[in-house]
């Protein structure tokens, strides 16, 4: 098999890797590499900066898109899936917003769309969500998809750190991009939990109507309150869906009690934790984001694409309303800008809004 | 597809059920049980009494056995092999002892073996350590593997009870048999071990050469030791390969910190933590035994078949040597019978034996 590659960035290198180190019994090459003209010194002839070399190049069976941001990717998996090759991507912003159209074209054109870096990074979740989608009918799902935040809430909690430390480090140790306001604010695990979400639910999700409240308020004044009360602080999402096929879905700030199996969920880890109808509390925990455990994900996708697996029975998703009733199954925790604070139940988006910082009890 | 069962107990009638819930495109049917014949009034004529009325039957593509014990499964899983009957075990005796003989049955006759249930009950580990050993060489496993003693020891640290009444207890809410050895001397424990460690390792071990030291020797005086030193203990699987190509495997109590992720595996909850080449510390989490959660792992099995994606892709497994110096890789806590104890480096096979309990320390 051909494949071509879209991104020779730290992802994109690790893919590059580990397609050299497979078995030579499924004998793959990557003979095109799309990137800027500044990688030439390291990629030579594979080099290619125009799109449509490859998106074009009848020999290339499939492709692997690496490129990060929203319009290119979107041109290059829209087209790759047209001319029937299959497409394997870890792009969370495209694959949230257009994952009915790539399904559908990749059964009208009979190849496959595989995403499973595109949520919970190094963790095969996606895979093991569609096949157990099979027998089991997810009721709802809980989940910890950002490492950044992740990584700043237990370096604060463990090393006495600021928030502005933590994030410091986090950056330093290549847990934080540049600009991390879309892991800060959530939206980051919006696209995550709205891919989780489609899959579980058979459904389409707006990402712009999924509730998320970032961990931006966040100080050391009340992760010890926090603390004192029995709990860890995680940045969970939340979703499930009603019987009116509604989805009921929040990312928020998230007390859980030490003894749940989410309060052990350090660093840059994350977790998922699904309940079904025949297989209760199932949950998969590991490294949500870095070079080679994402490039691990990819290159399981083209493994399963090379062995005739990359199989998805569902198509035409329906569009689910998101209901915000979620948030009345929970406890919430409120801190006011004078330092006191309260854990109350029923309270309004108001009181909510009007705080300094909450968090939803669990 | 034409489905034979053997065996219509709890797990069987699990299975029977979910399969009629099958979506109706799969065109499944179970056309014969084999059980005794005090089944006839729940199975009328789908009973049959003699396996060979199955093993037999051209008509039919595909078992799934449940019958426990070792001899007759044995005799029903070869048959059915090489009579190109692909095949479902939920039997962790019979795939531990010949996983190697069905895996290369399988092979010659064109059919699949299928064993997702055997090690893990509801969690899906066998597959995801398959698909995932592809791309990335597992270093080492790390589980909590029997849902029994797990909540048994879980009642005893929760509910203060002895070790009596919390085995009473299991026993009452169908979390123990009523012979519970095999649960509480780790003999169950180091037959899924085995089954992981084989496809783990790519080898065959046997099971007498795995060292197991069981949990009848707990006691409250013991779990408060440990829980004041800031540990919970588990019953714990460890397995590594080492460059000589020997596995390190150990099946003992084992004291984990209060913030490990196994901390938090309670009751009859399972986990598998592997550490890998490219992707480590990938923990999966779920029901290890239970009617429902079983027939979930043996159903999924069945769909992959179905869907013609229930391949191995590995046969002729090197027999694998054990050597039991992972032992020395480890602090042990010794509790003697004056009721002293001491936690250190570097202890005799003897010192173990001599004391009245011990429990490794991770």
């Amino acid at each position: 098999m051909k494949l071509g590659l879209f991104g020779y960035g730290t992802i994109g290198r690790g893919v590059y890797t580990l397609v050299e180190g497979l078995d030579k019994s499924y004998n793959v090459s990557i003979p095109k590499v799309f990137d800027l003209p500044i990688k030439k010194e390291q990629l030579g002839d594979k080099l290619v900066t125009d799109i449509y070399d490859i998106i074009n190049d009848k020999d290339i069976d499939c492709v692997v898109e690496v490129l990060g941001g929203h319009d290119v990717p979107y041109e290059v998996i829209i087209g790759c899936l047209k001319n029937g090759k299959s497409v394997i991507t870890a792009n969370k912003e495209v694959v949230s917003n257009h994952l009915e159209e790539f399904i559908n074209l990749a059964h009208e054109n009979n190849c496959s769309f595989c995403f499973e870096a595109s949520a919970g990074g190094g963790i095969p979740v996606i895979r093991t969500l569609i096949d157990n989608l099979k027998v089991n009918d997810v009721n709802d799902i809980f989940a910890i998809l950002n490492g950044t935040t992740n990584y700043i809430l237990t370096r604060m909690d463990e090393d006495n750190l600021s928030f502005e430390d933590a994030l410091f480090l986090a950056k330093k140790n290549g847990f934080a991009e540049a600009n991390p306001t879309a892991d800060l604010e959530g939206l980051d695990i919006v696209r995550k939990i709205n891919i989780l979400s489609s899959l579980a639910f058979k459904g389409n999700i707006s990402n712009d109507d999924i509730y998320h409240y970032g961990i931006t308020g966040v100080n050391k004044e009340i992760l010890d309150i926090i603390k004192k009360e029995g709990y860890a602080l995680k940045f969970v999402a939340s979703s499930m869906k009603n019987e009116e096929n509604e989805v009921l879905i929040r990312v928020e700030p998230t007390m859980v009690p030490l003894n749940h199996p989410f309060a052990s969920v350090k660093n840059e880890f994350n977790a998922v934790l699904f309940t079904g109808s025949t297989n209760s509390d199932l949950m998969f925990y590991g490294k949500g984001a870095g070079s080679i455990p994402t490039a691990t994900a990819i290159v399981s996708d083209l493994v399963s694409i090379l062995e005739n697996r990359a199989y998805i029975n569902y198509k035409n998703l329906n569009q689910l309303k998101v209901n915000h009733d979620l948030k009345n199954l929970y406890k919430y925790f409120i801190f006011q800008e004078d330092g006191k604070y309260e854990i109350k139940e029923e309270v309004s988006d108001k009181e909510l809004m009007a705080s300094k910082f909450y968090a939803r009890v669990i």
